[in-house]
């Protein structure tokens, strides 16, 4: 049912289903071009908590509640629940997730973990190790500047380069073709993954993440054409997560030193989120939600409507923390590529 | 090759081996009772490093290296690396096997991480989807001291429930029937495991962790003995991570009001690792290495020599924060659990 490929990439000959998905965000995105497509926008960016960290839990908690409501199952159906986070000790899953109760692998692949946990959602399932499972993953503006940031009060001035934290909380229900069918048409089918390897250039300007995570963006692109013995032409998108526009230059040319263009194909979730000109957002957005609710929003709609027949889907992440960039380390960059695909035949 | 067994619960009828485990610990794993069967004992914490999170680090490199060099494998051989840490944005496994380039699969599930790691190199192997991988994980006691407690420095005094985070890493190299053939003889297999839920029963008290995890072990245990339809008696042991002596009591007593006795098999790594009246370490160690290290070292030595026949392996987590905690949040614990068993036939 899986076939091996290459380094690290996984062809599946009967694809998971996304049967159904639920994008959760706050009053910024609510306002930037996508607007219009999420399932929810905030009122305010509290989400009726105490504290930001609780509203991010909650982001999590509402995309599954919604995801699960789409598709007329209860928690108890899924086997396999797939999350994490960007906060330290992923306390947005933790707390947000609990009361569903259920089966749980935590995950960290900093903004990549979109990637990460539908790469290990759908192998799962394509594997016969499940019939359902769900990938979640959040991130929230005001808890990742607290966590690896100046406080919020300082008003410290942004350098260009610097992307902003999207706060928005997406989950992907997966399952097999038996069990999609009583559900109704599937958004998409996830056709292989290609797993990250961490790629470290040796970048220590934390605010600067495109840069940093555009080598292991390259890397993971390359491997996956290689492996699948295809060309960028293949894809009617190549979209990475969030390395904004100072990462997508770095990464185009990168590509292009490896014998591939993707310029005709590349497009970031970071760049698609927000409108750089007039809404002050640097570089672009960032965050593991940056990627998971342009995938849930966009992405699956321009998919499920046939406008696009398949994509490669790559979130990245920057592995640093604030310890490691306080005592001088470099950040490290990972990337975790999806292929999903039209349910229409080819 | 993989069948599904109630509530989360997979049985591989064609198990992976673990063919080949290394541990590297601190000096005072060192001077406890299993101190002679560690690979490696450091001269001191620092591992030759400049920081505590940077000697975690060497323990997970170091760790991987000779796990690899025991069964003569080189990175490239091995498809998929799953690891985690305790540490924010679990830099000590980024950091730590970075270099090694392997396909990686980044895990938060606070102490529990071995297991959840073991399960699912496991499951990607018995499934199909890799021929060699690799399960690591690490703790040590000076950066989780610096990233949960008090500073090292203020001497604050610990209650007795309090445990001590074990300073150790240990990897797993796991591996096809035919990989496996070429290396020589397995340590053990792999046959099954049970994913944990997250369970909260609202102990607030970061200082008494066998206590916040004992409800969580509980929870799979029972639903591990159910979904394989099998009694405490069919274990030699039933081997819980970091519980101490207060959470061992605890699950004893949780697990006998749902109709199993396991007083007789139960054992805890956090109890077997340290001398509690001489090593002035409380209630028993903790951190993610405390199981792994205990594993590698004892348990797997017992069941390669035939001493036991199968052990349900189950590390424990506590899925907390510096920031959750201050904010007044509970301690929700996670177990995730594995069946290890000889691989002489039974």
């Amino acid at each position: 049912m899986v076939k091996q490929l290459g380094s690290g990439s996984l062809c599946f000959s009967e694809a998971p289903f996304i049967v159904s998905t639920a994008s959760v965000v706050g009053t910024k995105e609510g306002e930037g071009p996508l607007g219009k497509l999420f399932d929810v926008v905030g009122e305010d960016d509290n989400f009726g908590q105490q504290t930001w960290e609780e509203a991010e839990s909650s982001l999590q908690k509402d995309a599954v509640t919604l995801a699960l409501g789409k598709a007329h199952r209860r928690p108890e159906d899924v086997r396999y629940l797939f999350a994490g986070d960007l906060l330290g000790q992923t306390i947005a899953s933790s707390f947000g997730l609990k009361n569903f109760e259920i089966p749980m692998f935590g995950l960290y692949g900093a903004c990549s973990t979109c990637g990460e946990s539908l790469g290990l959602a759908s192998m799962t399932v394509a594997a016969g190790c499940a019939d359902m499972t769900l990938a979640v993953t959040s991130s929230h503006f005001a808890s990742a500047e607290k966590q690896f940031r100046f406080p919020l009060e300082y008003a410290n001035q942004r350098p260009l380069s610097a992307t902003w934290t999207v706060t928005g909380g997406a989950a992907f229900l997966l399952s097999t073709r038996e069990k999609a069918a009583s559900i109704g048409k599937p958004l998409a089918r996830i056709a292989g993954m290609t797993t990250g390897k961490i790629v470290d250039y040796g970048i220590k300007d934390s605010m600067n993440m495109g840069a940093a995570m555009a080598p292991a963006a390259c890397d993971l692109i390359v491997r996956h054409l290689q492996d699948f013995e295809r060309q960028p032409e293949d894809y009617d998108r190549i979209v990475t997560g969030d390395l904004g526009t100072v990462g997508q230059e770095i990464l185009i040319k990168l590509v292009k030193e490896k014998g591939y263009d993707i310029s005709h194909v590349h497009e970031d979730c970071g760049i698609k989120i927000y409108n750089g000109e007039t809404q002050g957002t640097g570089a672009g957005g960032s965050g593991c939600g940056c990627a998971a609710v342009t995938l849930s929003a966009h992405y699956l709609k321009q998919i499920s409507e046939g406008n696009f027949k398949r994509i490669l889907f790559v979130p990245t992440g920057a592995l640093m923390s604030p310890t490691s960039f306080n005592e001088g380390q470099s950040v490290p960059g990972i990337a975790h590529g999806v292929v999903i695909e039209s349910v229409e035949e080819r």
